[in-house]
């Protein structure tokens, strides 16, 4: 039984503890944090199902005021694991790594950290023998790991060599008050780094995008202009994505009009906190552009990456030297790909 | 064990299955709607833990053509229960009580009905005796049912005269794609219904009140300012508030900035669908106004009205004919004030 | 000179009767509307700069009871004038179009009309000359109209072969109460009628697109992959969008962060309603995808569509037969491209 | 003639400086601020119809960059003033009043800036008497500004006792992109400070209040239950209101049906940058309370503090030295009330 740790209990903090309580050749053994935050609170009033541990020393009475329960500092955390998966804010990651390696343990940081964290920029479906063995792992962001499913899967059946993305991205997540947009779309200076990101995980494809901010808190929206090696249609298209066990091809007659959507439908799955781990591509939305394919995919921010940090730990660890069955193992316990028996 | 079935399985219908389902001494026999909607697709997805009825005889090749199993039709499910949860759009829920009639059935509707399709206006907490043995009931909305928590809670304290309300109403909920409102806030004519209604309820209050639509799909929130027969202060009003099961105490202190940290909350707390049944009231908000004291609460508009739901097939089926026996039945299945034991 | 009337005084209304009396050689007759709508409120209150004229018989009552003088009835309006705008709401312009016949005047129909209403589908820049003499012209909707400035720009220049488009829809305009979407992004059928309609209008391009709904008012954001006939790099395309007096070019730098940074912008240079006629191209958008290039534009939904009527009224009263002649006349009543002489 | 110079030419500063335009006794010297802002631009492009001080030395090759003329330093600017209206950042007034002092000038201090930086905390309608022949005087924020024009109108009447107030706040100006809120509502600690302003204003008034942010861009929204000395009825309240020149009342019947159908309606008046002065009331939202009177009023937050600051200026530079004077000379050069005369 491999022991994680996870460093940061915050929106993909707590998601990442969840993933890794789920996969039944894993073991939680905590999740560390600075002070008593309302994802702190809710894993109390839940009693404790992982112990906490402190991650800033001297915050022990904040903890004791809130009459929440700490089992330790985060360096003993860290001592107790055998890897650990870093979702603090970016910039700590790289901190905390001195931890990491004091102890010679392995860590994975999130896509808020600086690619020079880690030793290899790890894509669980896309570069998976890559991640084998290393120490330090940085995985890609939301809209870049979503993103790759969707190109990765397409370029091994039939070669991608070019995309232009358009990324509508969601600014805030429910729940969020430290940042949002309020009646405005904003424009941030081209190429947005997940095509920059897409090219160092996929080094054969040309990519470039734009990204643009939109008021919304549920699922970013990606338009992909993907010249193919060999011309696909549209019925070829989707029967690709229909075969992938992290994507979901969904169409507009069936009731999901846009993000908010599949958020609703997730809440409706009793899919705990109403979480996806799959990107959705609308079948209505590929269109054939001359030679290339065009499509638009939804990215579920909060819980996307889950599957490839747990992918992430298979290889680092060795769990799974090979990549199929990597991937198999997380996507069975994730139970990803469910729907594909319908 | 009483068996109560659920007619229209949209945003109410599915919490009011799930929360029957919730209830040892009830059996859920089956929900039933007209279309194979994205809520009917999760209910197949997770394999059809509720049996469906067809609603809309006609319409059996529409679920045939989705892979959905159907049970019957809701005349069939209206026949094997002994109440019905009627959810449906509004109006509808007029032209089912020929059904339930037809089979001499006992329903409870919904807030969006009129009064007139039932013998009495019911709410949980301020007058579960009157809804004894009664046939037909009607639930007043999530607004008021929130709404009058809060107030009944201090008229059975200290006695309340008069209320003046702001309500703060979300427009949507998420997702939502039939209605929504960008950039603007919407004035309605006042009174709002929820004042009237409260005073068909609690016919000693005199209320009044104003009701302005927002932008937001996450808890309306509305602003109350209350005389009671007896002054009362900020700590007493508080004290009040704690010890009621379907009243949550909150602080910004503790993280809760507005009604998105509560619905954050839920998610984190692992509730189904992320919901929340009881309302919250902040802390920080309550000041006195001269002898008047003034608040605001939230009210979870998908979830709140649950509970007061399964009051009213308590009493209307006389399963517990003491208000304080129902209700606690009622909070004892759906984990009502469970935080109060912290 | 052109005698002018204008049918339907909404958002568009409003801005084609301004448009209109800005045109030094042209007459704004007057302006018909069915009720006393708040635009109507608002002429009123200025103290009746245009004539009004009522729509809908049957309706002098309401705008006698809102004290505001009616010069006639739309039929009255028609034959005072050469030429009609029409700017109702989309299907009546159809029915109207028997009383422009039947005086056998022209008229230019908006966006929201079928093409068969029309002889000719029109675009000021695309396509001048087959509007010429024509009884009735159709105008491309707001954001076809902005698109085919772009593309027609850089197909003068080098050629355009093929276009991929992405548009993210503003849902309502500042203002509207009766449309609107909240906290969510709602995906189209593809391919968008605005790339259909593109290649109506250029049918020597290969146009396809992806539109979305986003839950904002000012501005749609449209992100175009173009492939031209002769590669060119971001200052090549920089360059021939400076040259055109309906293109503005922005920047990141200068304080140009989004739609919302245009509307603010326009409303500080004390543009009449705060509107812009001219599309915007952010500089930082411009990006070499392979031999595409690709780009980012706004289009001021309320506005822009003026000048190009405009110019329909030149071409079909053979006013400028010429369209050099024909846009520039409109482009200096207007004052268009006035800061490219900075 | 008096000599008014703008520092700060931001979303107030802009508009103070064209309310200083339109009154025929005062000059505009000119307006200052510390780098070539989209404002800034925007006077550029529009032929620097005022002239520009650079208010932070070292700038001057930024505006010269950006081919803005620069008539000198805030310094020179103040010495050719006989007062200042500062519109800077909260707490950069207080820094700029050295230099105010240091030339002994007049200055008025926006609602951003502590009470401790003027003489006197001013409102041209509730203590205009107080600012007279001051020279630091500090106007109150948008939404006490607004408030108070309502409860003064009644205090003058019938007397006010008590209010107790709820703030549902925009978040944000249109084109703002450093501040917003996305999907939520946001509680603020109880009580407001627009309250406690008031009772400072007005002492003889008990004042209380709850703040709610919400997501939008277009006015404040407030509503209030006021405790009169002499109960009045509905149509009093509306009488009382009816005739102030900076209070409007208006109607859902006539189309106003919340706050973006005033911005919409300012800008279809023609109001510059589609300005509102005045505040409005809702005819339809005004209800008793038993011997209350409850009402909502609509704060057009940029435009709002605008008259309030030219009675500033009459009334520190003893201009007029009485308040009817003062009010009705702003009024009269701002527009004030002239729907009145319908």
């Amino acid at each position: 039984m491999i022991k994680v740790g996870v460093a940061g209990y915050g929106v993909i903090g707590q998601r990442l503890a969840d993933g890794v309580a789920l996969q039944k050749d894993m073991e939680l053994v905590g999740v560390a944090d600075v002070s008593p935050t309302l994802a702190v609170r809710a894993l109390k009033e839940k009693g404790m199902p992982y112990n906490l541990y402190n991650a800033l020393p001297g915050n022990e009475t904040l903890f004791a005021e809130a009459g929440i329960p700490v089992s330790g500092t985060l360096e003993e955390l860290v001592q107790k694991v055998d890897i650990m998966l870093d979702a603090t804010s970016a910039g700590v990651g790289a901190k905390n790594k001195e931890i990491y390696a004091k102890y010679n343990k392995k860590a994975i940081f999130q896509g808020g950290e600086k690619n020079s964290v880690a030793d290899v920029f790890f894509h669980g479906y896309a570069n998976y023998e890559k991640g084998i063995d290393k120490q330090f792992l940085k995985l890609t962001s939301c809209n870049t790991t979503g993103l790759i499913r969707a190109v990765d899967c397409l370029d091994r059946e039939v070669g991608v060599e070019k995309v232009a993305i358009t990324i509508i991205r969601r600014v805030a997540d429910p729940g969020d008050y430290h940042r949002g947009l309020t009646n405005a779309l904003q424009v941030e200076k081209a190429p947005s780094h997940q095509a920059l990101d897409l090219m160092t995980i996929m080094p054969h494809v040309n990519a470039t995008g734009i990204l643009v901010h939109t008021p919304v808190t549920h699922g970013h929206i990606i338009s992909v202009v993907a010249t193919t090696k060999k011309k696909i249609n549209k019925a070829e298209t989707l029967s690709f994505f229909r075969k992938h066990p992290r994507i979901r091809v969904v169409s507009l007659s069936e009731g999901f009009l846009g993000n908010a959507s599949l958020f609703r439908y997730a809440r409706d799955l009793g899919n705990p906190r109403g979480d996806m781990y799959e990107i959705a591509v609308w079948e209505d939305s590929v269109v054939e552009s001359g030679n290339d394919i065009m499509f638009v995919i939804n990215i579920p921010q909060e819980a996307v990456v889950i599957p490839e940090n747990m992918d992430a730990i298979r290889a680092a660890t060795s769990m799974q030297t090979d990549k199929a069955a990597g991937v198999a193992a997380t996507n069975n316990y994730l139970g990803l790909g469910k729907w594909l028996k319908k």
